[in-house]
């Protein structure tokens, strides 16, 4: 097993209102997460807030991350921003602070070129020793990566990896396929949406880029090691238990929801980084709670 | 005339690689606008790359231009940010430095709600005693506002006016009837997209909220004169020696273009904030320089 491959659990940040980390809920929340069969830790996902902290905050949720982890797993860190050397910048402070990986995902607020996406990602991985995973996130970057600037990069020293968006289930073993025939042999194609990862698993991804192993990992685990192991019916069963989950995630997004099962376990996560508002109190999601039972009866 | 009404300028914000702001090159440029009949100044729109500073950048920026300025027209902020917490502060330091008006953008990374925005929107307003733009930019923010989200939120206490982005020339008219039918009287319904100016104004828009006339001001004064007093034969004189640089602008985005224009005409505006690429140097745009000569004579 290397990094960028199997289960990587994305952890919330827990923060309040000013956008100021808790660290000691952070390292309880990945403290637990470090024991449960999870490949990787990887902190400062889009549903770990990264948009919504400021680089010392990002700092400093990294170095009670890594303390709290003591090595029992990789941890992987998110490093996207909208400047190339705020990028390099925390890099890094990753890289000093023990990371495993990096994650890099393409942050904009002017629309970016192909040329400005390879030139940033080119930068932050020549100013760093750590392997890095692109994160291919449109909905939120506002940027489509093409395969060949995909396959551009993956040959590029220390980009290792990417996370790609969800597709179709049709869609998952022709795109791998694509990918495979032109990126080096060691380059890792791994998927988040969690809904997604019982078929792209199948038809042979690397990796799972998962929000809900960040609070619920056991089922992920399980999920997992069925669909790695290529067995199908195990794969089917507890995808259908995941089933109104994914349902959820798909219709309300992950970051909102995320909120809501944390209030339903009992887990310190912190608020929503206001003006994104969780799905917590009041606002709870009808049906979350039906969901989370099914997803964790085994 | 009163603020959000006219035309504003929005001079780009000097800064070198690392995102620290040329404070003196900025007060040059701001200290030459407000001599030039612009009828205010707009910093830190977003070719003002409010998105790739700091907030104490940002505030270096607000009171190096607003000491530049001394009074001789009113300065507005932009005070966008993604998280309520950083809007809200951004908004009391611009107070602070005596500004004149607010300027805010649903700044996304998770896609926003409408109710999301509308309380966001509520909560900067409602900690400042300064006059707020809605700032709609949906390319950029990837928040498109309705109608009436924009008439709900003029109805809230220091919400004043609204920047809309352009429209085909035939939905000037039809727009600003239907905001003035449902919005208070006194709130402002301006335009940003420069090609736009002259059919906006003419269909009986307050204000342009002008990207080019940050570097070129003085042909944009004459346009704004023009089509504020209804001359049409002059508007459109005007609009067809500016037509080939708005191409430009529509074709590659204002932001990357301001760059080439400063450059063309020795205006030090630092560098476009990387991963976004100033069209500088080799990668000046053809047809920039004819596109400039044409827009200047008179």
């Amino acid at each position: 097993m290397t990094i960028f491959t199997g289960l990587s659990a994305f952890p919330p940040t827990p923060a309040g209102e000013d956008g100021i980390v808790d660290t000691d809920a952070f390292a309880a929340l990945v403290d637990r997460l470090a024991s449960t069969g999870v490949d990787s830790i990887s902190v400062l996902g889009s549903t770990g807030t990264y948009a919504y902290l400021d680089r010392d905050q990002r700092n400093r949720a990294v170095a009670a991350a890594i303390e709290a982890v003591g090595g029992r797993v990789p941890v992987v860190v998110g490093v996207g921003a909208l400047r190339t050397s705020w990028a390099r910048e925390l890099a890094a402070a990753a890289e000093s602070a023990g990371a495993n990986g990096l994650l890099l995902a393409p942050m904009s607020y002017a629309k970016l070129s192909d040329r400005e996406v390879s030139d940033h990602f080119k930068a932050v991985a020549g100013s760093t020793g750590l392997p890095l995973c692109i994160y291919s996130n449109p909905g939120t970057t506002n940027f489509e990566f093409s395969h060949d600037l995909i396959v551009e990069l993956s040959h590029v020293a220390g980009i290792s990896a990417v996370e790609m968006p969800p597709r179709d289930n049709e869609g998952y073993a022709t795109e791998i396929d694509q990918l495979r025939e032109r990126a080096p042999d060691n380059f890792r194609i791994g998927y988040s949406g969690d809904w997604c990862a019982a078929p792209a698993f199948l038809a042979g991804a690397d990796a799972w880029h998962s929000v809900v192993a960040g609070v619920l990992p056991e089922p992920a685990v399980r999920l997992t090691r069925a669909a790695m192991a290529g067995n199908v019916e195990e794969t089917s069963r507890l995808q259908a238990l995941c089933t109104p989950m994914w349902k959820l995630f798909e219709t309300y997004g992950s970051l909102r929801t995320i909120y809501g099962i944390a209030e339903l376990i009992g887990l310190d996560v912190g608020i929503a980084p206001l003006p994104v508002q969780g799905f917590t109190g009041s606002d709870q999601l009808p049906g979350l709670s039906e969901a989370l039972e099914r997803m964790v009866a085994n």
